[in-house]
């Protein structure tokens, strides 16, 4: 029978803490899809001890031997361990990433996801090394939303989205790059699907995690300003498709300021001008923002895998950033529309879909990246 | 809050328990890979209670919603609620397909695992219906063995065996059919890949699940006969990978007779007549007894993934077993050799290679059941 | 023996014309790869009567029985009958399309392909009817240079450019839509890949072929105005790539002005900013000529199968164009790039870049058309 | 202008003629589909003149350059000469193979087709070596029959078939294996798929072209002993599907003995025995005879890409003939079969159903051959 050690997340010196994440590593907040940890380790058996909150959203888990994909699983409220292998070759090397599926969540103040400790018989040796780091920023797409699920299914759960089945990683993967991620479904870089102009990627991109609300989540570090300190070669913003949606949606009244806000066609059905240019406004100024914290990166707009309706907005406003500011090391890139019979669930991108992206911005990120 | 009722497995009307059943339904154990149950509910959440043991061997599982696979998991021992779905509309029907991952077991006579109870706020319709019904008989390839995991690993664990990828299910849900399953890695017709003629599946086939020993197996009704009371359509053997690797392995001596087995080559490399003939004899049986409890079923002996080089022996036997009987109602055919690429964990079949053994076996069943 | 009655081409009642065409029907001139005739006949026995002519750039041409590709062959200098069936049941009704794969010829004079008739023992019946049409206008990749050679053949010769395996050819047929095409490899839509700003598109979109030069194809119509008579639902675009180019090569000596022409990039390798404006304005100007002959066409400038660099300013002279006019019924499509493994000859698009293009584009049309 | 000269096929030192061939090498005929020439030049220019005669059936020709399929016409009866290449680069060397497309011809005696000369400006250097010779033996499948036209081309022609998209090329291609071709659309081991007993391979499987008759193809060796000369390292037999034709068809009364025949079912839709044992004694025979002439070669008979129901018979014929003569060098494989939507013309395997069989049978060969 196997002696375990129990090793706390903090205190282990061969661990790759891979997504993004705040000051706090002990016990080690996972607050979006594609966080994780990753270490080789020797050993017959490994288990990872969570702790774990949510109302109706569960921040569902998976887990990675070797590169293969092996589990992946609902995680309820309370403190467990889930054991990721068992009777393994004691003395063989095997390397686990253990990853949230879930995005980080703005409707549940209680979801949360925390890694406590790592157990083991074994010992951790170097995890792998990489060459190259990428930032991804989006919505729904992002979060892997209906990347699980059958087609036909349309109720909005945590279930269906996940890190595993995803262009990000995909192409992270593909490039063997290591990678974060920051996403919302429904969320655009001016406004949400619905109007909601408090729905903008930019308003939460400087902090740790701005989409996870409330006490709890603000004593985790979620509400502290990201450091960005490890610098990436390249940003993936794929943002614009709920900006889209919100010319076909009703007025959003703020709660708080009474003010209506609805992005508008005129009568042949073309964005109104003055809407579509806060659009373009919020692509120049996130793009502002993201050059500030990511100063030598390469960055790209990418954006089409649910409609190609933005592309002109889109691209302009890259071009009027790169006029204004003199930056040339930004660019714009369609990615292949999500074709009939390649859906998910939702009526989102489905395995196939992503992994059509994923072949386009590989082979993209490859010719920049000099790979 | 979901008020959440139990159903004992054995009080739900509108049930499909799939896979090789015995008589035993409360609780309900799930010998093999491919054993489930299957049904259609409203309500927005479901737990499945499992009581599960084992030593080395931990009897994962897996689940379908609408068809999608969802979640795949390892089970520990202890009873347990795994939670299915939660937060659902509470008005939608659901299809869930709830399954065992894991082969039979014939080395830890520990392992088991059964389903108490299903746990919901909703309310369980008539589940799907299926015209057909086959049953898959083989050896690792049929449990799946490979089909999770990295193609450098290599140790021989629970958790890279499925029902979830696997060519035997992949053709049942093309051909919307009922499937039972039964398989044994290592084990051939005559004898196990190791010479051990004890491992063979005719001497397990008249049982329940005549693979998983010990006193507690018997108690949950392991070693009773098997009923065969569901009539299938076709009978789909996959043996004969193993009986081929005996001609490569060491002499196994019987612990209890001392005698030694061993299926020999002659100095070219060639099957010793006699020995071979054994294998033929076991086919000739075997095919006897699957027509004597399915005497109406097309009978295909189905052989190549792993390797062509028992084509001649097998496909002969089933021809003498036709002459002899005058059983026009079998056959024999080759599934296409795993090539390299498409290799799983432990150089078995991986995805690729199930999918296109699936896409001719498929094709076949159609001809031959006019489907 | 079939008793053959000859047809000269203008007195065929029921022919399909198709291919960017001028005023002269017989013999009618084939000036451009995918430009030919289409019939639907009955009868046993087929041939097309052709005058052809050239010096090294022979006037390669396929045809297709019921669809399917059957015979692609060089034409040499003569008048010849190609005969395209033989033996056919004279009942049955075939339709045949035949047409040239060598694009328009700037470089040889001599080079000329008319077809002067059909001769059948059968019937010419309606032929198929197409309820939309496309206008392709393109470079090198439009004229499918290298979907046919090997990927290791780089000289430039005739018979690696077809209509037959080329992404518009394919996007027509996906879309059973009527076309008309206009390319020419090496050339741009502000200059040629050399810098030769001669070898620009909108300088020959206005003539029925500006492209083939000399007092024989005068003769036959190509110096005539093209009358943009037939009203085409979409107009796509596929320039760039060479503009992109001239900006690595050396300047190009006008041999009648004296003036050298260069685009440049700065120390730090982007584009200068006058020199990419040229290709700007070139953008706008051709756009206002489309548009002055398409008022009714939805235009979509392609872009990306040999490279993403020019994706910003083009889509930055689409929007600028769109802006100025007030004209919303144009876009900017990035096609998915060529990637290793999928190159033809000449480090073009081989066949599979050039479906992966034609099914991002015939999915966009099918969204922008309402097919 | 390139100064060619023209060099009859004798004369060419460097020439490697490939497929079945007889004693007569000026001029040079093309018996079969997959007969041809093949050569590595020099030269800006290369010509082949062929002599040809036919009556409804055209033999029509392939060339690929480099590997790449360049060209495919019908040839109708005169003496010509095909352009292969034009304009290339003098001194770059090209690899050229030019082969018959059309399958041997049994029903029109005039079809004949002869290479007399190859002219070029250029050099013959050393073509390319193949390490290994295959041989196929086969019927329509293997004459490509519907490899090329619509799936709902019905009539039978000569533009249907070919070497060009065919399992048996491709399975050579991909073992870059030198290989020779016999087969016959229509014919069985045993008799037709119209119970023609005079229609079965082994009748003329020891002369060179026992299928083409009269006094011309006498003339040209047709008739002639074929020698074996060159050993192959495979004998690929694909035989059998018009054997199962014939148990559905009428009786054949044979013109001369004016016997009728007849293979047939019994009221179950089984074979008849005795019917069934005659294919079995012709695979018998038919095995001693391709042993007697390939000594150390490796034989599989093949089957099933029409379908699987002669895998049985065939396959214990084939045990048979390895117990009665303790050939142990001889196997049976299944191909997969046609499925739904991979039907060429005819209902005949199309080009993705040859693909799939290469795919087995290279990779089949590979094992066997060790390579």
């Amino acid at each position: 029978m196997a002696v375990l050690r129990e090793y706390p997340v903090s205190e282990i010196m061969n661990l790759h803490i891979f997504g993004r994440q705040g000051r706090q590593k002990q016990p080690l907040p996972l607050f979006f899809n594609g966080s994780g940890i990753e270490m080789t380790v020797t050993g017959s058996e490994l288990w990872i001890e969570l702790e774990a909150d949510c109302d109706h959203l569960e921040p569902w888990v998976a887990y990675e031997i070797n590169g293969a994909l092996m589990s992946r699983q609902m995680i309820l409220p309370g403190i467990q361990s889930i054991c990721v292998f068992r009777s393994l070759d004691p003395a063989e090397a095997k390397t686990v990433r253990f990853y949230r599926e879930l995005q980080a969540v703005s409707e549940d103040e209680r979801c949360r996801l925390l890694i406590r400790s790592v157990k083991t018989d074994g010992e951790f040796l170097p995890p792998p090394k990489y060459e190259r780091r990428l930032e991804f920023i989006g919505d729904s797409i992002t979060s892997g939303e209906g990347t699980y699920g059958c087609d036909m299914d349309t109720v909005w759960v945590a279930m269906y989205m996940s890190a595993s089945v995803n262009f990000a990683t995909m192409t992270a993967n593909a490039l063997h790059a290591d990678y974060r991620m920051i996403s919302q479904g429904g969320w655009g870089v001016y406004c949400g699907w619905d109007n909601d102009v408090r729905h903008n990627l930019p308003s939460v991109y400087e902090k740790v995690c701005g989409l996870a609300d409330g006490p709890e989540n603000a004593a985790i570090g979620a509400a502290d300003p990201y450091e960005f300190s490890d610098a990436v070669d390249a940003v993936i913003v794929n943002l614009g498709t709920n900006d889209n949606s919100a010319f076909n949606t009703p007025a959003f009244t703020d709660p708080v300021t009474g003010i209506a806000h609805r992005q508008k066609r005129d009568p042949e059905g073309h964005f109104v001008k003055e809407d579509i240019r806060k659009v373009e406004e919020a692509v120049i100024g996130f793009l502002k923002m993201i050059r500030k914290h990511n100063p030598g990166a390469h960055i790209v707009w990418t954006y089409g895998m649910l409609g190609y309706e933005m592309t002109l907005p889109l691209s302009r406003a890259v071009s009027e950033y790169s006029s204004i500011t003199g930056d040339k090391n930004v660019a714009f890139l369609n990615l292949p529309n999500t074709t009939p019979g390649t859906h998910g669930a939702h009526m989102h991108p489905g395995p196939k879909a992503h992994e059509k992206a994923a072949e386009v911005l590989t082979d993209y990120l490859r010719q920049v990246l000099e790979m």
